[in-house]
């Protein structure tokens, strides 16, 4: 049975193809540009080269068509006939107080979304559009929708409060809903897994770390505490956003500069973040080379970064009272050792020890590792992010009935059965390329 | 040799005459409602009866004049002649990155503060009129500025500046001040007392936690990071002010509402915060009642209150890797138990540990006392606050020629001699009260 998972934004829609009967994915791609003079879409189906064009399209309804006619391609698709595909699992960012877990979508779960875009509004219309879009070319098969604010469902009032006048709250939705929640569902379970304990007695803290960041304190398995709020753009440093700031600097800039309220929001999401520090970079391998260069404004970029991360750190860490782990994840997360060492180095008061060396050696989104010394009370894993994979089960189990809120619920990546064979067949050459990784494998 | 100190808002005038040979205050007062119909002075001279009374007062210079009268009154005033006061020494909420450290005030100092104004706009004004008035009414003495802001000159750049674009902090200022500076700088130096620690070695996390509340990392005895930002809004939940939310809740709020920058600014600093939470209480005495009586906004202020501050104290001991003590000062930091049990409770991971009988017994703005249990491996003091203390050194040192930056100069309160005469006099009805007191002094 084949589960088709579709990931849109404004302008691009990302899509995986899994077969749930041999747990593989079979076919992974995007297409970029939507709307836009000339678009473009890539695949890489199993076993085969990676096949790439570009055309004109202008909607998401295009874009999922274009998909569809690639991964059905006899050269270079990745499935045979269009019903083999029998659910289609779609991310979807906010559901607010409203949709708190994995649904089935109707007409009605649509208006709920549309009521809902006001508090997500770069993401949801695209997301919702492109349901529509998919709903038309594939009108036969259940469409679910995986949301990003889910997880954070079971923050106590004390963590998803705001100090503002009350009826915000009540009037206009203001409160701390929490993002990347697919990513910490999945990396919370697997954290679970490595440390050989019932989620539901686990403590970590989740270091979740790519162009966006936000970190999450899990406490007996649920979400206790997140650091992005009402929006995407509260708590950690990222690539353009600023995270934490003075609230009051917003009207005092748009005093001193006449910028309006929405001109003000897109410097703080746009202009901000590691590129307002730098002036030029978003990317934090930019950042690291300037580093390296000892240009000062990037070292000052990374020292920020990290230096917020770990102060999320030290406050989940007293908010949980009690931690089992920290788990890095995302690119940055994964793949660069001197944001680890930088975000966790000396807090071996707090019973976190990174090994030097195992953290140098773990730079791969192809396996998870563990990188604290042996003898830290709390383990530190990188654990590789699998959002598609929660997306794909939700439907899945949607699909069969089986489907439960996570905390009654068990993943197929929390058995012993589970393997990632993607990342399987790529551990190979990374591991020619880095011997060192075998020695700090999970 | 006698030295005065004020402390001028917008409204009110509060000022302290100070013995310098005796080290003892020999009055404390306030002018309030300066500016409104009708004016009044509160005045509490050594061994004497509290004088009180009301009058007309339009502005601060009336204001000062008043404060002179009253203190050179034969019976209800506590110096005999104006030639008595030599130095005057002021509070100044902003030295910006200009003025960093205490200073003789001159005509180019005011106008540095002038310049200022924009980064704080509710009190700098106040403090420049209370200056030029006492100048006015006081011609002959020098007269001292000792800013909020200049305790936290040494936090380093990742701690100070914020991910927006980099042009907003070299055209309009925009980093990390700081404030409650010359509370953090009593505080810290009497926990190394406590501690028998040289300041310098000593690393304590400070909870001023009043109406206004903020929090300090000191790192070698020198601030490393705090709660307050460019204004006095970010950080811990207050009274009124919201501390940290989404930054991008203001414009929403704004589109939302069509409230402009400005009101959108006094809804975060005058109705929000405890305010906010339960539309009827500032004043955390009040709710400690709400929450006696289970009243539900009242239980989730505190807890979120609480909450912040517990997340601030893990945040700056990871950004310190050691500390010896967390201190709570000012009005609630020295009162409740409660806040201080919620805030610290549960974190025996960190090595702090209170004892929950010395916690209840401390209650007190007469003594300092050690609340954590012997095994603790990180002290927790309460410390009762005294600003005017450093006002008034700094003006005599100034004076002296011995002043010098803190880190380069040793109090008077830093000496085994040190006593504070006034609370000396309070504590025994006090502990006639508290018997339990008596075995948690420090």
């Amino acid at each position: 049975m084949v589960i088709l998972t579709l990931n849109c934004g404004s302008s691009s829609a990302k899509f995986q193809v899994y077969d749930w009967d041999k747990k593989e994915v079979l076919g992974v791609g995007i297409v970029e540009r939507i709307g836009q003079e000339m678009s473009n879409i890539e695949h890489k189906p199993l076993n085969k080269n990676e096949f790439e064009e570009s055309g004109p399209c202008h909607d998401h309804k295009v874009a999922i068509e274009w998909i569809i006619k690639t991964i059905l391609n006899k050269d270079h698709g990745c499935i045979e006939k269009i019903d083999e595909i029998k659910a289609v699992g779609h991310r979807v960012l906010h559901g607010g107080e409203i949709v708190k877990q994995s649904t089935v979508v109707d007409e009605e779960v649509l208006k709920v979304f549309e009521s809902l875009n006001h508090l997500g509004p770069l993401h949801n219309p695209a997301n919702i559009q492109g349901i529509r879009a998919a709903m038309a070319v594939l009108p036969e098969v259940p469409h679910c929708a995986v949301m990003d604010t889910a997880w954070h469902q079971t923050m106590p009032a004390h963590a998803f409060m705001y100090a503002l006048p009350y009826d915000w709250y009540t009037k206009y939705n203001v409160r701390r809903y929490g993002f990347h929640g697919t990513s910490y569902l999945y990396t919370a379970k697997r954290a679970s897994v490595l440390l050989g304990k019932d989620p539901a007695k686990t403590n970590v803290i989740i270091c979740h770390i790519g162009n966006g960041a936000s970190m999450c304190a899990v406490k007996d398995g649920k979400c206790y505490d997140t650091s992005m709020g009402m929006t995407p753009l509260e708590g950690l440093i990222m690539g353009s956003r600023c995270g934490d700031i003075d609230p009051a600097i917003v009207p005092y800039i748009m005093k001193e500069t006449g910028m309006s309220g929405a001109e003000m929001d897109t410097a703080m999401n746009k202009k901000s973040g590691i590129l307002g520090i730098t002036e030029k970079f978003v990317d934090r391998r930019d950042i690291q080379t300037g580093c390296d260069n000892g240009d000062e404004r990037c070292i000052l970029a990374m020292e920020m970064e990290t230096y917020r991360i770990k102060k999320y750190i030290g406050s989940y860490y007293a908010a949980l009272g009690h931690v089992d782990a920290i788990v890095f994840t995302a690119g940055v997360g994964e793949m660069n050792p001197n944001y680890r060492e930088k975000s966790v180095g000396g807090l071996e008061s707090m019973g976190i020890k990174l090994d030097d060396s195992k953290n140098k050696a773990s730079s791969t989104r192809n396996c998870e590792t563990c990188i604290s010394a042996d003898d830290s009370e709390v383990k530190v894993f990188v654990i590789p992010t699998d959002e598609e994979l929660v997306m794909t089960e939700d439907t899945y189990a949607l699909m069969n009935g089986t489907y439960d809120i996570h905390t009654n619920y068990t993943y197929y990546f929390q058995s012993k059965e589970y393997k990632n064979k993607a990342r399987e067949r790529a551990l190979p050459a990374n591991l020619k390329k880095n011997p060192a990784l075998k020695d700090i494998m999970v």
